[in-house]
């Protein structure tokens, strides 16, 4: 029997806007920041659950005022009951009235709810001595079910065509574990293509990619059109014919605008238009989606919660699910996701790059290898090599594949020594208006 | 010239669950909030801009955090220059790249830029010494859509759509004003509805509403199918046949689940059917809509913003839009969606309610009736009678009728005496976890 005694916030944030890391259309100077929890109990076991919400600077304060706001669900409670039934401890929270007003399931609240949610599975994983990924493959269908809110998602998705799928995945779970573990799980990287670049940057920077051992690279476009072939030309050149590479328009374009812009890039060969529009437009994706068939649309690292996912598969408006491990409600709600994608047959590729969003989201990737999709077949997660170093154990690619973690844990667990250095307080520049 | 000096925030909590008021099917025991703002202004003339996001009760500190993030756009800033071309000051705060990865464009962070932005427009009609209604109806329908944000409409809805629109609506725009301030705009009650009422306070309340003059009630449904039934059998009774008579599940359903319970209750003739389901699933909604036709679909209290409604209409999923003044980024986006609302041909009956939420509403459909649709057929403002004692100009009705405010101002001023009794402070007991 512990207690959970405390619930740290911190509002981290990185000055990445110095180097134009992480430009795009949309995003011309993030700072990538962190709102960071700990919660730690009275075991005495030296065990705490590290989480967070990644944002890109202003307003990572009120992202941790969010966080904080939940910690009177958490202090003096019972740690072994909350962790038993991550399902229940997920609802308490997703379903308390009051707060639901604030989204529902969406924005800051939501984030909020998901980051205590992951730090939660961070606990739980480091107790049992194992990585989340494999903490969730080892569970009965019967329980990963039960971690899952199909409120809204009945028409759908059941529990019982859930259960049906995972029952369906455990044939051949052991030889996929052990090949996860001999060989990794796919990457592709985005660091070549982002719009602050210069095109010399762009060039060498695709030659390491493949260097590198990267399967797939992706652009940034949206911002200008000439641009944008001119950009196209270079790392098609670089990268060789039949080459996958993807551009992403970070939610830059209206309907028309994106049919007409992507057709005048198609020539390129691309490999998935990411982000054409609003992540709130279903009916705008699919339109998208149509109009430039055969070339997939994927969305996601926006999608505020399963609901929207859903319906985004209902209407064949993608190609490619991108989950993001800190945009919905944790690791309970990136479940019902990973189900909703394989009972539509569409593969999941992970947004990740960010503040820890690569360490955090191969697990769920891997857990959907092992134990819910059972295929690696079209699907990678996205890499971006920035601020793995602040991270306890940080991501470890080989050849372009993402290494099965066997540290336990989530991965979501900083060094206390960047925790420190990187705490934000308002007198610094950094992420002024 | 004038400078903004400073923007004050408070967290004002009423405690209205002692009372059930307020009580539904998905928020058992609401605490009445306002996450409230004011705006002052160096220019020595007594006029500020008030402002508030409407939650009910745990995170309301959250949402004051939000609105004060906001305070750096303003402090400083030439208060003229933002008010004049409040189309700019929108797309200042929206388009934020920072605090646009909050949402983008939902949820707490598009709420508290929503209190900001009706705390100017405020501002602005107090300084211009007409209400709010009136100074959006005498501008020119050029300066209106430049007041709307079109990014993610122009494939239902573009800026030459919305001026034929305007255009359009200009004939007997004189006589429409004149209506109004002589018999007001119609208002409907939820006042007999609540689901925590006892049935003869049912019945007594029907009578009272018709007594009172309202052409409308509405019954809160969705906790139990049975008392449903005995409910809107002794509201229909008391009303009599033919008397409009809606329902609102605040969000309980899945879809089959909706169209089965609404079915049971079809026989006692449905005005409309309010939030069948989450407020995110489009489809759902459209689903729900063919599923019980002829009677409609009513939604959007929770509507994030203008890109869900325009997806709502798209796929005719509502037969009455429900646009609420605190949800969506402010009078700048009600008119998107106002506008919205008039190509499709559907007529908006706001929700409100809450704290304020009358005060502030009537406004925009009373600048809907004088501007853009020119009518109120089919059209009413809900009316609950709670609170409205706070406000410095609290709506006023007349045998049923919301009469048109003539004060200066959006509505939105509490009283300083209220504001100051019901400031909350973590020791008080009225929204503790």
């Amino acid at each position: 029997m512990s207690t959970i005694v405390s619930v740290d916030t911190t509002d981290i944030r990185f000055p990445t806007s110095r180097q134009l890391d992480g430009s795009d259309a949309m995003n011309p100077d993030p700072d990538y920041s962190a709102a960071y929890l700990v919660i730690r109990t009275d075991a005495n076991d030296g065990i705490e659950g590290h989480g967070f919400v990644f944002t890109i600077g202003r307003g990572n304060d009120v992202q941790v005022a969010a966080i904080r706001a939940l910690s009177g669900y958490l202090v003096g409670r019972d740690t072994e009951e909350l962790l038993a039934d991550m399902g229940a401890t997920w609802k308490m929270f997703a379903h308390d009235s009051q707060l639901r007003w604030l989204g529902p399931e969406k924005g800051v609240m939501h984030m909020a709810i998901g980051a205590v949610i992951n730090a939660l599975w961070d606990l739980r994983a480091k107790r049992e001595g194992k990585p989340l990924w494999q903490l969730l493959a080892h569970l009965p269908p019967e329980e990963i079910v039960a971690l899952v809110d199909f409120r809204y998602l009945s028409d759908a998705l059941t529990r019982d065509e859930a259960l049906e799928i995972l029952h369906a995945a455990r044939p051949g779970r052991a030889e996929r574990e052990a090949q996860l573990v001999a060989n990794g799980y796919p990457g592709y990287t985005t660091s070549p293509g982002w719009l602050g670049y210069s095109d010399e940057k762009l060039a060498r920077l695709c030659r390491e990619a493949i260097a590198d051992g990267f399967g797939q690279i992706k652009l940034k476009v949206g911002g200008n059109l000439d641009d944008d072939i001119r950009r196209l030309g270079i790392a098609r050149e670089a990268c060789g014919e039949g080459f996958p590479i993807a551009i992403d328009a970070n939610q830059r374009w209206d309907v028309a605008e994106a049919v007409e812009w992507v057709g005048a890039l198609a020539r390129f060969d691309i490999h998935w238009v990411e982000e054409p529009t609003s992540p709130d437009d279903i009916l705008g994706h699919a339109a998208i989606a149509r109009g430039i068939a055969p070339i997939p649309v994927a969305t996601g690292e926006h999608v505020q919660n399963r609901i929207v996912f859903k319906q985004l598969l209902q209407v064949n408006a993608i190609g490619f699910m991108q989950i993001d491990a800190a945009r919905v409600g944790g690791v309970n709600e990136n479940i019902a996701n990973l189900l909703l994608a394989a009972k539509f047959g569409v593969p999941v590729c992970p947004h990740a790059g960010g503040v820890g969003l690569c360490e955090a989201v191969q697990h769920l990737s891997m857990f959907d290898y092992v134990a819910v999709s059972g295929s690696q077949d079209g699907r990678v997660i996205e890499f971006v090599d920035h601020l793995h170093e602040h991270f306890v154990t940080p991501v470890v690619l080989n050849d372009g594949n993402y290494q099965a973690p066997l540290a336990p844990g989530a991965g979501t667990e900083m060094l206390a020594a960047s925790i420190a250095e990187y705490t934000f307080s308002p007198g610094r520049t950094v992420a002024a208006v």
